[in-house]
């Protein structure tokens, strides 16, 4: 017998922004089916992704915790998506298809695009989108994100204050993620623009102890948080 | 008996990009609990969002069409729009919940806006988020959309040159959306940039007739199709 291209297929599982429901019915399918599966978590417990999926996650999986710690360690975070890929590739060359859960989308700032990167040229990839965070703010705050022919900017907080403006000038409407500590420097640029006013703010979204503020009743924010903001205010008639 | 305010709900469904796998577990709940569908139509046929939906539809709903051309006649969408809110009123005014079919997510470019423009402040408004074609494009296409601390630009082709550019110019990664006859322009801003080369390009993306071509190969594109650029190029490590 002559060795065989291994056949195992690596799915990217998108699993939505927090609640069980909006895992998609392709994601319940094929967990229900993959033999393995891999999840981000932190140092110590099963991490969100893990529970998310929990409820369709059947018994007897084999299952791979990718573990690292909530830090900007860029080797730290290399080492473990190195390590990872290891192990997921060691099934996949046993046969064994792999699912990685993905809170919100896998390909949109997903970490499943390390692994990706990792294992994409060697193994199929199939990749299951899922419902975003973003979709799931708007809807969360009960307002429109975009409409008709907007531009759109979708702006991590960590950025500049200068490469801020700049999405924010070029744009329609914005989504501000991962303000945190940086709610400062993303107050200034809103209130410089004149959208602080109207910003729609919300911490958690879709994950056990969500909260929606009003512009001024925030004073701080956790890494989870993202603004809304619309140049045409909420008019959308 | 005094006047009591109207209870029923209305549900804004995301039902995903076009493969009816792609439908929520939370939208498939609803569809099969709801007494009355909405869901925009051509002037004649199902329409895109009720064929999406089609398997999760028990029989015996009532069924609101909301039927208008493929123009951009925008007085008449606005009475289209204003006759759909009229009719499903009437059904929240009577006590049953009405369901909006929308593809891709309500509040992401979602025709849901018109209607909850209309009726969002005399009844109790509850939005499903879903899976956008955005995200539909990066899966399908295996190219990641954007990670780390990428500023995203989401960019409808229908928007002037100079638009389109400083867009793309203030972002690291783009989505340009409905493309069609707008290809010429959007190719020469693209070859401005250096991102032509590098451009992924779906049409018809998780719709029957789905097709991939690489930037030498296009020579026209339909309305529904998307154009997706990294400044980094497919560099994901």
């Amino acid at each position: 017998m002559s060795a065989t291209k291994p056949t195992a297929t690596l799915y990217g599982l998108g699993i939505g922004p927090g609640d069980p429901e909006l895992l998609t019915l392709k994601a319940v399918r094929i967990l229900q089916r993959v033999p393995v599966l891999a999840w981000p978590a932190p140092l110590e417990g099963d991490g969100m992704a893990r529970n998310i999926a929990a409820a369709h996650i059947p018994p007897g999986r084999i299952e791979i915790a990718i573990r690292m710690g909530f830090t900007s360690d860029r080797a730290g975070t290399e080492a473990a998506y190195d390590r990872a890929a290891a192990a997921i590739a060691a099934h996949l060359e046993a046969g064994r298809d792999v699912a990685v859960l993905c809170e919100g989308d896998p390909f949109f700032f997903g970490s499943f695009i390390y692994l990706f990167a990792r294992l994409g040229q060697r193994f199929p990839v199939e990749v299951i989108p899922g419902v975003s965070s973003v979709m799931a703010a708007g809807a969360a705050l009960l307002a429109p994100l975009c409409a008709w022919d907007d531009g759109v900017a979708i702006i991590p907080a960590t950025r500049s204050e200068a490469e801020i403006e700049a999405l924010l000038r070029a744009a329609d409407a914005a989504v501000i993620m991962k303000v945190g500590r940086h709610l400062p420097k993303v107050r200034s640029v809103l209130r410089r623009l004149g959208l602080w006013d109207q910003a729609r703010i919300i911490e958690r979204v879709g994950l056990p102890g969500q909260r929606v503020f009003a512009p001024d009743e925030v004073a701080e924010l956790p890494y989870f948080s993202i603004i809304l903001v619309h140049r045409r205010g909420n008019a959308w008639l």
